[in-house]
């Protein structure tokens, strides 16, 4: 099983996919977690190329190409080899945050992002998506306590809003593969809705809890 | 004017692309130098990462879009401007590199790099290809005597000689395009080659030389 967890900044992936690896882990699956961009050193030093503040733009069509680099090295190194030897897969981020930041974001066309989908991935997909989605203030002002803003954190308030309508858009076209969480709301309350989430998972895919 | 120079390690290319410059710029030319992978902050990073020898294996499409990603940022912050502000342009390795190393070297389909050409590029091609060449253990044995190797220089002979049999295959293929120089002669030699080229060029484009 490949899952991925998304939504834009300071939704709360980092802090819940802690939360859903142990829960997970506590009922018996075999589990890798990881991220993107990064997962492989390499892949990690792709990502800190992407995330510095630079003089220099960066132009949309590199940082796409550089996004898909380090996913293919993550692929080929980690995630492919993790799913054929039967793990189950957790990854904060994936492909969905191409299309929502470099598409949406950015305005590069979906299709580009499709182009290079299958040229990486071929038909692999994640098998089921957690988007966690906030009002972009609520995502804002929670990443702004974290510390310094990186490239993508500075940007503006109009390239969030642009960001999650286009997550949303998505989890309505693809609604068999994604579960939206209201991340709004206090942590208590999003851990509700992760057990109710992941019961649900555990039956469809005939795993005792 | 889109010049670029190819060949396989050790051959002389950036000995030979200085003097080449000094004698573009002597008859008028208003010339920009610059080279592949490379050629900006961004771009030379992306190089750093791709020539440092690492435990981790790369995984050759993760390479591929390393290669391109560095090539976009360099189109769109260099290599377009000048040429749109009517500079020629000489750079040291362009796309002609990826069909030698990615396909020819690694083993990628030439598809796949004609796919990422058109994407990245569009349109755009070198007007002029000047193809350093000379059998794989001359260049080999200079390149040694430059120092530790990085990690193509590590390569095997074997992958060496595709490299030089891709760049030999596309020259012919591109004969117009292409100028074959003999770099295993001494470097007084290939200058001389390399003054016959530039005045069959000059009396091409009409510069007075
Ligand atoms: N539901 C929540 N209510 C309040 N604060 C939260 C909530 N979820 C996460 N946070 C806090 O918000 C900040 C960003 O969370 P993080 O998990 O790093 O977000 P992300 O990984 O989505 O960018 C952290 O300080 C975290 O403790
Ligand atoms: N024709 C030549 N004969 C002998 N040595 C050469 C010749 N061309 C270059 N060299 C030497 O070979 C080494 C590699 O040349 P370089 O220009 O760095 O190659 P490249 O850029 O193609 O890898 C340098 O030390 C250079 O001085
Ligand atoms: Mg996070
Ligand atoms: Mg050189």
């Amino acid at each position: 099983m490949f899952i991925t967890v998304e939504g834009g900044e300071g939704v709360g992936k980092s802090t819940n996919i802690d939360y859903l690896q142990d829960y997970l882990r506590s009922r018996g699956v075999d589990l890798l977690l990881t991220r993107e961009p990064g997962g492989t050193g390499l892949a990690e030093q792709i990502r800190e190329l992407l995330v510095a503040r630079r003089e220099e733009g960066v132009d949309p069509l590199a940082e796409l190409l550089l996004v898909f680099a380090a996913r293919a090295q993550h692929l080929a190194k980690v995630i492919e080899p993790a799913l054929a030897a039967g793990q189950w897969v957790l990854c904060d981020r994936f492909t969905d945050a191409t299309y929502a930041y470099q598409a949406g974001g950015r305005g590069l066309s979906a299709d580009l992002v499709r182009r290079l989908e299958v040229l990486v991935q071929g038909e692999l997909r994640p098998d089921f998506t957690l988007l966690f989605d906030a009002p972009v203030e609520v995502g804002m002002e929670r990443a702004r306590e974290r510390g310094s803003l990186d490239r993508f954190e500075e940007e503006e308030i109009a390239f969030f809003e642009r960001v999650r309508q286009t997550y949303l858009r998505l989890a309505r076209e693809s609604s068999g593969r994604f579960r939206v969480i209201d991340a709004a709301q206090p942590l208590e309350a999003v851990r509700e809705q992760l057990h109710s989430v992941c019961g649900e998972l555990f039956d469809c895919w005939g795993v005792r809890h």
